[in-house]
């Protein structure tokens, strides 16, 4: 009778057999990811995200996330959401968590706690139009908090490092993303 | 008696007063922002988005928005939040959409509609630990959809390519983010 192995909530059979289906067909490691919004008025947007493309074909979740983006009063909102800066931390802190939690599955490691404080200095003169500095973050700084019952600290450590340097979202942040953007004028 | 000029749902006046404070002393454009998150097992994790520094002070937003982060069954998660990279994607969106409203509201140009469809192309091999391409998006595109009672097509155009020059989640993008990451090893 087969067991499933189970470690940090990750099925750890299921990682290997997906990590050796993408080393058999690289296309299988190839995905387009999407997000929507639309603007409903100020510094108010509702995003949706649902589908995404898998190894070619679309793959519908069955269910949308919403969310909402919007800025504090201080920037002119309504405070009916986080901003858009915000939420790339938080993108950055889920990228963290998934990772950490996945190779640590992955080696044997359990971990019972994993926390995130991520923080980024803005300046924005270039936003408003004046002179400034880089319109984004100047600097992006990541506090991890991890509770292991098997490892070591340097073990946490390493594996904290090889989470950085295979993390999406780091990656994303850290080296330049080719972005292209069209407009179409509706009548 | 004043007439508050509102266009795109900005107050206008507080919009240039805003400007002209950050002009006057640039530290009441310098911010903080921040995000954290606590890990749920699995894929899963549970974010926060509530306070942020203005100008060296710490601003309460007296609300805390709430995230889920979490991946789809294919990427052995329990779908129950859009995955990091789906969530960096919506921040490019919310972003564009705030910047193109405002700098539209500055100009004197009213929009009606807004919408964004952003994807991005991801090769997950160097997440599974496998020889791959950079972690990250090869590639970011976005769409965007703008309709205008009183502005040119050209001037719209315009306008997409200062919002993409000025927005800070493109910036943070198209160019390299320093990103520090610290561990604390509980006991």
């Amino acid at each position: 009778m087969a067991t499933i192995t189970v470690r940090n909530g990750v099925n750890v059979d299921q990682l290997v057999a997906t990590i050796g289906a993408i080393q058999a067909d690289p296309a299988v490691g190839a995905f387009t990811f999407k997000a929507t919004s639309t603007w409903e008025g100020g510094a108010r947007s509702r995003g949706e995200i649902r589908d995404f493309v898998h190894a070619g074909s679309t793959a519908d979740r069955g269910t949308t996330f919403q969310l909402v983006g919007d800025e504090p009063p201080v920037l002119l909102g309504s405070n009916a959401g986080p901003n858009a800066v915000e939420l790339l931390l938080q993108a950055l802190a889920f990228c963290y968590g998934v990772g950490y939690a996945y190779n640590a599955a992955a080696r044997g490691i359990e971990i019972t706690e994993l926390r995130y404080e991520i923080e980024g200095d803005i300046d924005l003169r270039t936003f408003v139009g004046l002179q400034g500095p880089r319109a984004g973050f100047t600097a992006i700084r990541a506090r991890s908090w991890v509770k292991s019952p098997n490892a070591t600290p340097a073990q946490l450590e390493e594996l904290c490092q090889y989470v950085q340097d295979t993390s999406p979202v780091r990656d994303c942040l850290a080296n330049p993303v080719p972005v292209t953007t069209d407009l179409i004028v509706l009548d």
